[in-house]
C-alpha cells in the first residue's frame, strides 16, 4: 500500500516483460541493418514482440528451471513466428544481452516519471519558499529550539535538495543507461561469424540506436558500474526526501502543529480527532527501504568471469524494488508538499514560548564587547537556567537598556541573511522542464 | 523467479490477508472469553473472517488513503455481518494490533516449511557426509589448495552448519512471535473501559491463546525486538545457505569438476554443452538479498513514541521479503543437494595436481627435528617454488628416504582426525523430525 | 568522540593483542595436557604471551605482507623463546586458529561490560516506571497526541525492551563463542601426527577449557553462524537502544519539554541557553552505525571452502565496530537516564492541549449505543475539527451530561490497564546481577 | 591490517583535525575580507591553525561532553591567542559548519590518492589489455567454461571499468565537495549583525574561496546530498575494485592457475607450498566493507530541522572508514595488478580441457541450416553430454568433414571482436594525468 505513483506501473512485470521483448525487436532490427536478419523476418519479430501476447506467469514459472525468464521468453516468441523468421530471433544473443538492456529501458522508463515527481515536488517547495521568505519561525538543532529562521529559507532549503536530487538523477539517466550487447561471453562471436570484428561494434551501436539508449565501450556484463550509479542515485534522492518528510512528520507533531496536511486523509481507525501526515509518513516509509537496498546491490557487484553466478540474478529485484520504493517516497512527497497547510501564527507563537531564550546568543553578542565573549556567554547561560528572563537581570539592565534588549530579542530583527538566501535559492530553482 | 517452495505462499498476499483475519477473529473469541463480546457475535466473525471473501486488490488500492490496510479491511468486515455483530469487530483495537498478530502469524507459519527445508538440507548433508566419509579431496584456503581434507568432513560442515542455523530459527520461532493487543496507545483502555485494568492482561492472554503465539509481557508496538531477533535468524541462516551454495558453484566449476547438479536443469540458451549449477546459483542469488533487507529491518526499530511515523510501515515489505528470500534460498538449497552427483574420481585427481606439494607441509614437520622449524620450512618452500618434486631433491633426500617421502606425500594418510570429526558430527545432528 | 565506556577498551588494538596471546598460550597448555608439548614450554609460552611485551605497531605493519597479524606475531614470541620451546609455540596450528578464538574472547569480554551498562539502564527505566506509574502523559501515535497513556508505562516498556536485549546478549553469550581449533584445513591433522584421530577431538576439547570457551561440534572457519548470531543480538540491542534515545530526544523538544538531561552537559558553542539531550544523541548516533555493519557481516558469511579468500578479513573491523558501537551506545544510554530529569507538570500541561480532543474516542465509545458506531466517529469528528470542544456542542449535549462529559475527558480516568501492565512489567525484570 | 596506501594518512585523527583547523583559519581570512575581523587576527589565527600544536586526544575525550569536537578545539584555539584576536576566532560560526567544512576537506584531499591509485590499476589494466590482445583464454559464465575469449579483453573491461569509477570519482570530486557556513541555523545572522544579508551570501563565496572548495547554493546542513554523492562513488568504485579482485583470485585457484601475484609476498604460516594472492585478497576485504558504511550514510541522510539530532554525528565515523576502505582497496588493486603474472601456456591448456565441447555453440551453429536449430542444439547436446567428441559423432560427420570440425573447434577462430574491442577500449582509455 506504500506503493504509489507512476513508477509503480513502470517497473511492475509486464514493463519488464515489454522491455525485455523491445530488446528482443531491437536487436533484430540492428541485426537487419547489418544483414544479418531478413529486414522482414526484422518486422516480423517486431510485430511479435507485445507483452499483450505473452503469458507472463508461465516465463515466469519456467524461468526458474533455466536460471532467467529470457529462456522461455524466446522459446514462446519463436513459437508464434513461421520457423524461418523464429531461427533469426535472439539469433547470437545471451539471456544476459536481453535483461541487461531490458533492466536499462526499465530504469530509463521509470526515472522520468520520478524525475517528474521531484520536479513538482520542488516547484512546490519553491512556491511555499517564495510564499513564507519572510514568515519567522523557531530554528532547531538537536530538536532544541535555537534561533529564528523563516519558513522560506526552510523551505527553500528542501526545494535546493530536491533540485540537486533530480539533476543527479538526471545526470544519471542521461549518462548512465546503455545497451548490453556481447553473446555468451562478450566477444559477439556468434553475432559476427564470417565477419569482420569491427562488424561486432558496428551491431552494438545499431542496437544502442535501436533502444535509444547510450552505446558502451565494451560489453559491460560483468561491469556493474551502470548498476551501482544507478542505485546512488536514487537512495540519495529517497534520503532527500526522508529529510523533507520528516520535518513535516516533526512540524506538524501535536505540540509543535506548525503545518498539516490537507486533502483529507489519515483519519485513524479508532481515534476520530486525529488527521496523521499519512503522506509524508509514507514518503518516509517508502524512503526507509532505499538505503538496504542500495548496499545490496553494491555488494552484488562482484561478478565472477564473464557472468556472475548469483550475483547478477541478486541485482533483478533490488533494483525493481529501489525504483518503487524511491518513485513511491518522490510520489508521496509531491501528494504532501501540495496539500500543506501552514499555520504562520503557530510558527510566531512557538518562537514566543521561550520568552527570549532563543535569542541569548544577541544578547551575549551585545554583552561581549564590555565584559569578553566568555564571561556574557556565562552570564546569558546563567540568566536562562534560572529561568528569567534577560530583560529583568540587573547584570544585563547595567549594560543595555529595555529597549536596546526588546529590539535584541525580536525575532524579526535577526534574521540574517534569510531573505536573501532564499532570493539566491530561487534564482537557481530550474523553471519548467528539467 | 527466484522465488521458489512453500514459503512463496506462505507470505503472499492471500496469506497476509488471511493472518489480519485470523487476528480479528480470535480477538472477537477473546473478547467473548471476558464478555466482551456476544458469544454469537465472535462466532460469526469468526466465520466471516475468511480471505476468499475480500477482495484483496480494493483493500491494498484503499489502504493507501488510510496508511495501513486495516481500515478497509474492518469496513469491508463489518459490511458482511449484521449491525449488532459488526459493533462488536474489532472493537478497542487499533490498526496495529491487527497488523503486528499477522506479522507474527506469517513468519511463524512461514517459518515452519523454511525449517523443513533447512532440515531436508542438513538430512542431505549427512548422508553426504556418511557416504564420503573417507573420500579424500583437496582442502583449499584462500582458494589455494592447501592440504588434504574428506568430502566427508566438507558435507558434515554444511551439515552442522545447517543444523546451528535451523535450531537457531526454532528457538526464535518458539519463543519470538508474540501477540499484540494494546488499543490505541497500549494502554487498552478501550477494551477496559469499566473493567479492573487486569482484565486487560486477562484479555491478552486471552488473544494471545487464541492465536497460538506468545503472550508477551507488555504490548510490544515500540519495542521492535522480536522484528530484529527473526530478522537476525533469518540473515544468519541465508548466509549459512550461501556459503553451501558458493561451495558447490565453486566445486562444479569446469577446471574442478568435483561436483555436479543433476536434475536436468541449467541448459543455456546459447551453449548446449553448459550444465550449470541452477539450483546453487539460485541459492546464492536469494541469499544475497538478505543482509541488506535485515539491515532495514534493524535500521527501522526506533519507533516514535507508542507508534512509528513510518519505521512501523517500512517493516512490511522486508519483512516479507527477508522470509520469502530466506525460504526460496532454502529451498534452492535443499533441490541442489538432493541431486548434487559426487565425482570422487575427480577429486583424486585433483589433490595430485600439484605433485606433492600439498603435503610439503608434512615434508616440513618431518625435516624439522634435523634441520630446525624454519629451514626446513624455507628449504620446502625452496623446493616447491622451484617446480621440483620432495622425492627428487637431493637436500631431502639426504634426510629421508625414498619411502618415508612417499609416505608422507599420500594424502590418504594424512587426514588427522577427518573421520572422528564426521563421526562426532553426524552424532550431533537431530534424528527426524526438528 | 562518540565512542565512550567500558568496551571501547575492551575491543581495543591492546584487547585485541592480548587475546591472540591468550589463544597462543592456551594452545600450549592444551597440547600439553595430551603431551604434544613439555609441560615447561607450555608455561614458559604462557609466561611470554603478555601483551605489554609485543609492539602492536609492528605486528599492525608486518601483517599486510602476511595477510593476518599471526605471521609476525608468532614469529615475535618465538624470537623472545629458547629455541626448543620456540618451536613448541603455536605448533600445528593455523592462523585462522588464533584469530577465530581471538575474536570469540574479545567478543566475550565485551559482552560483558555491554551486558551491564545495559541492565544499569534497564534498572534506571525500573525506577523511572515504578515512580511514574500513574503519571498520566500524552501517547503519541505517528507523532501526534493520541490518548493517554502513563509515563510509567513509557519506562516500563524502554526496560522490558532493554531486558529483552540483554537476555538475548546473555543467551548468544553464553552459547555462541567457541574455541576454533583445525588447523590448515579443519582436519587437525598437523596436531596428530601419529596419534588417533580421537585425540583432536580431545585437543579442541582442552583448548575450548584452556580458553574458557565452548567447545564446538566442529572446526567451524568457513560456518560463520557464531559472527552472524553476535552481529543479530548486537544490532537488535541497538535498535532497541535507539528507539529509547529517540524517544527522549523527542520529550525533550522545546515544545514539548517533558524529560531534560541533567548533568550540566550539552552547552552549545553559539546557543548559551540550550541544553542539549547530547548523551540520548550519542546514544542514537553510536546505534545507527549498527544495521550497516551488521550487513557486512552477513555479507561476509560465504567462506569459500575450508578458509575464505576475502570475507574472512571484512570481519574483523565490522565486527570490532559493531561491539564498540553498540557498547558505546549502551554506555551513553545508561548515562543519560542516570540524569533524566522528568517533568510530570509539563506532561500534564500538553495533556491538555488539544482541549479534549484527545478523549474524543471515549466520547464517540458513549455516544455509539445511541447513535451508532460509525455516525458517532463521524458527529465527534466533526465537532473536533470544527475546533469546538465537545462539551459545548449540542448534538453531544442532548445525549451526555456536562458531568459526564468532564468525566469522559478525564484523562486519569482513561488509562485502562496502565498500572496493572506496569506492575507486571516490574515483576519481570530480572533483580541483581544478571 | 587491511588499511593500507596513501588514503589512510589523508583521512587520520590528525588529518581531520588539521582540515577543522583549516576552515577556522579560512573563516578568519574570510571574515577579514569583509571587515568582520581585522586582518592582523585573520593571520594570527591563521598561524595559530597547526594541528601539530594541539593535543588530539584532549580533543577526543573532551568532545564527548560537548557533543562534537570542535567546542574543545575553538577552546584550545582561542586559548593561544591574545584575547582581541582569541574573541574574532569561529565568530560567528557554529560547530557544523566547521566539520562539515572539514570533512568536504578531508574527502577532497582523500579521493586525490585515491583517484591516482584508481587510474594506475587501470593503466596497470591497458597494458595488459595491450600485451595479451590475442592471447585466448576460456570465457566463463556462471563459473562454468562457456567459449573463448581473450586475456586481453578481460583486462579492457577491467580497464574501462576503473577508468569509468575514476570518471565518477572525479567528476563527484570536483562538482560536490562545497563549503559549509549558516551559523546556528543556517541564517549566518550572527555573521551578519549589522548588515545587510547580501554579506551573508558574500562571506560564504569568500570563505569557499579560501577553503578551494565549490560554493553552495545554500548552507546545506541538513541536505546531506553531497555525503551520499561521496558514499555512491566511493561504493561503487569498491564494487569495480571487488570484481577485479575477485577474478584475480579465481584466476590463481590451484586448479585455473592463469595468473599468480609475484612480489614475494603471501607465504603461508603453515603451508611452505603456497603462494596466496594476498594483495587481491586484501583489496576484496576492504572493498567489501563499502555496501554497509554507504547504507549507514545513505540511513542518516534525514537530518531533523536545522541540525540532526544524532545522523549527523553518525555520519564522521562511516564516512572515514569508506574512504579508507575504498582508498585501501585501490591501493591493494594497484599493487596486485602491478605484479600479476600472466600464464598464457596455462590459459591455452585449459582452453583445451573440454575436448571442443567449449566450441559446441559453433558446430551447432554449422548444423544449424541443415537440420533445423533445436534439432542442432540438442544434437550437439546429446554428443557432449555423452561425452563424446564432435569429430567423431556420425551425425555430425554425416553433415560436416573433418577438417570443418577441426576448424569449428579452434578457438583462436572464434574470438569475434575481441580485438576490435580492445582497441576500442584502449581508444577510449585517458591518456597521463586524469
Amino acid at each position: 500500500m506504500l506503493s504509489a505513483g507512476p513508477v509503480h506501473d513502470a517497473v511492475s512485470d509486464q514493463a519488464w516483460l515489454q522491455a525485455m521483448l523491445d530488446a528482443e525487436a531491437a536487436l533484430a532490427r540492428a541485426q537487419a541493418r547489418l544483414g544479418l536478419v531478413t529486414p522482414a523476418a526484422a518486422a516480423a519479430i517486431t510485430e511479435a514482440c507485445r507483452a499483450a501476447r505473452f503469458d507472463a506467469a508461465a516465463i515466469s514459472r519456467d524461468a526458474a528451471g533455466a536460471g532467467n525468464p529470457v529462456v522461455p521468453l524466446v522459446r514462446m516468441l519463436r513459437a508464434q513466428l513461421p520457423p524461418d523468421v523464429a531461427r533469426q530471433a535472439h539469433a547470437g544473443a545471451t539471456s544476459q544481452d536481453i535483461i541487461d538492456s531490458a533492466a536499462m529501458l526499465v530504469a530509463h522508463r521509470a526515472t522520468g516519471p520520478l524525475r517528474a515527481d521531484l520536479a513538482s515536488a520542488a516547484d512546490l517547495a519553491a512556491s511555499l519558499a517564495a510564499a513564507h521568505r519572510d514568515t519567522p519561525m523557531a530554528g532547531r538543532t538537536l530538536l532544541q529550539q535555537a534561533l529564528p529562521t523563516t519558513f522560506g529559507l526552510v523551505a527553500a532549503g528542501w526545494m535546493t535538495a530536491l533540485d540537486a536530487a533530480g539533476a543527479r538523477l538526471a545526470r544519471m539517466r542521461h549518462g548512465t543507461p546503455a545497451a548490453q550487447l556481447g553473446g555468451a561471453v562478450g566477444t559477439l562471436a556468434a553475432f559476427t561469424e564470417g565477419r569482420s570484428g569491427e562488424d561486432g561494434i558496428v551491431l552494438i551501436s545499431a542496437f544502442a540506436d535501436e533502444l535509444g539508449l547510450n552505446e558502451p565501450i565494451l560489453p559491460w556484463h560483468t561491469d556493474r558500474g551502470r548498476i551501482a550509479e544507478l542505485a546512488g542515485a536514487l537512495a540519495g534522492a529517497a534520503g532527500t526526501i526522508a529529510k523533507i518528510a520528516q520535518d513535516v512528520v516533526l512540524l506538524a507533531q501535536t505540540e509543535v502543529g506548525e503545518v498539516r496536511e490537507g486533502g483529507g486523509r489519515g483519519g485513524s481507525s479508532s481515534m476520530p480527532h486525529k488527521a496523521n501526515p499519512i503522506a509524508a509518513i509514507s514518503a518516509a516509509a517508502s524512503a526507509a527501504r532505499a538505503p538496504g537496498l542500495a548496499a545490496t546491490l553494491y555488494a552484488a557487484m562482484p561478478h565472477e568471469h564473464q557472468r556472475a553466478a548469483g550475483a547478477w540474478h541478486a541485482e533483478w529485484l533490488p533494483l525493481t524494488d529501489l525504483l518503487r520504493a524511491t518513485g513511491s517516497a518522490a510520489h508521496w512527497l509531491r501528494d504532501c508538499l501540495g496539500t500543506l497547510e501552514i499555520d504562520t501564527a503557530r510558527m510566531r507563537a512557538n518562537l514566543d514560548l521561550t520568552g527570549g531564550a532563543l535569542l541569548a546568543e544577541r544578547i551575549a553578542a551585545a554583552l561581549s564587547p564590555s565584559v569578553g565573549k566568555d564571561a556574557a556567554h556565562d552570564l546569558v547561560a546563567d540568566v536562562i537556567r534560572g529561568g528569567g528572563s534577560p530583560a529583568d537581570d540587573p547584570r544585563i539592565a547595567a549594560r543595555l537598556s529595555r529597549d536596546e534588549v526588546a529590539a535584541l530579542l525580536d525575532p524579526a530583527a535577526y534574521l540574517g541573511s534569510a531573505g536573501a538566501l532564499v532570493d539566491r535559492a530561487l534564482s537557481y530553482h530550474p523553471k519548467g522542464d528539467a
